[in-house]
């Protein structure tokens, strides 16, 4: 895994959901070119992707649909299915627990954490929201591999450590602040605030005006 | 905006964020350390992202938190509110709808659309879900400035189409692909499963052994 880097496996995920869709119209090859053009990369790049895991495609006739699909299938890890735990019941964990597409793609929440004792007892998609105290004793009978962090900036540090020192090894960050972990935990970073905030940036027309005043 | 790279823009939403805490926290002043230490980036690159904004900073005092505050609030377009349309009333379009977090942070969702007629018409989240075939009217209207894609994959290439058409420039897509939109739309992509895919490969045993088997 220390060769392969982030952004391949980002792209192997964007193969893997054109797989998908060509395997669901029924085609049964694909070129690079094709897998390419829609991920607006070159097609060196989707060969060299796909030959980190050895060779599946035959020259002039593209990659098989169904056997690159479950290739990557399997290399993404999505041959079984994953526990996840939200820990905070608030705006964002309540949505989480109210969307249904990630049951659909192999991942199922479990559990779901808060401080809050307003919170703690009361029904939420179908769980009981338990106290976040008990988190380290969940987590250490194993009922669940990622945990989701959807609390306050202040508290996700905690939570991550709390995560971190009862093995589990997959964090979704929806908190909006930077986590530290240790080297063996994968922390992935969901911030909407922050996409929103750039949207906002990009849109505003006050901060050409407020560099040409720096500069000026 | 052109030299500003959107690294720098990501880090600025965050120190606006460190910021807000520190300032709920009664702090008057904050070094660049601090404010370094919280991002696990170097002090020096926090001055540099603020450099491109003007001095803000005394040496040896750090930042003033309300004027440092206020002057990224600015920057980063925050200072007004946005409205934003919903297009796609599925699973993460319902949650959206569902999420208070946004109306906090100045982003008001005022519209949404669907192609489903077993959709168009019910009311979510206080909106009645309009016909998607009357996005370029409303669009053109000006009565949102930003479009949420939360349509599935194969649909959100012409819904982005749409909105680039009838004037939007900012673009907020959720669904699993990459956009192609003209040069003056900024495009931000949220893609949860895309990082739960990141996560189970980190997680998944599988590939170093495939890796091996591909090398050996």
């Amino acid at each position: 895994m220390s060769h392969i880097s982030e952004s391949t496996v980002r792209r192997l995920s964007h193969y893997y959901r054109v797989l998908e869709e060509v395997g669901a119209e029924g085609k049964r090859m694909i070129s690079s070119n094709r897998l390419a053009e829609r991920e607006g990369v070159t097609s060196a790049q989707v060969r060299k992707d796909l030959s980190y895991f050895g060779s599946f495609g035959r020259s002039g006739l593209g990659y098989n649909v169904a056997h690159l699909r479950a290739e990557i299938r399997a290399i993404l890890g999505l041959e079984r299915r994953w526990n996840v735990a939200v820990v905070g019941a608030g705006h964002i964990g309540s949505a989480l627990l109210a969307y249904r597409g990630f049951g659909e793609q192999g991942f199922d929440v479990v559990a779901v954490f808060d401080r809050d004792p307003a919170r703690i007892g009361k029904r939420l998609g179908g769980l009981t929201v338990e106290d976040v105290s008990r988190l380290p004793d969940v987590a250490a009978q194993g009922t669940f591999e990622i945990g989701v962090i959807a609390t306050p900036a202040a508290a996700a540090q905690d939570v991550a450590d709390a995560l971190a020192r009862s093995g589990i090894r997959g964090i979704l960050n929806f908190a909006p602040r930077k986590l530290f972990v240790p080297r063996h935990v994968t922390v992935r970073n969901v911030d909407m605030t922050l996409e929103f905030e750039t949207l906002s940036f990009a849109l505003a027309p006050n901060h050409r005006g407020r560099r040409r005043r720096v500069r000026g």
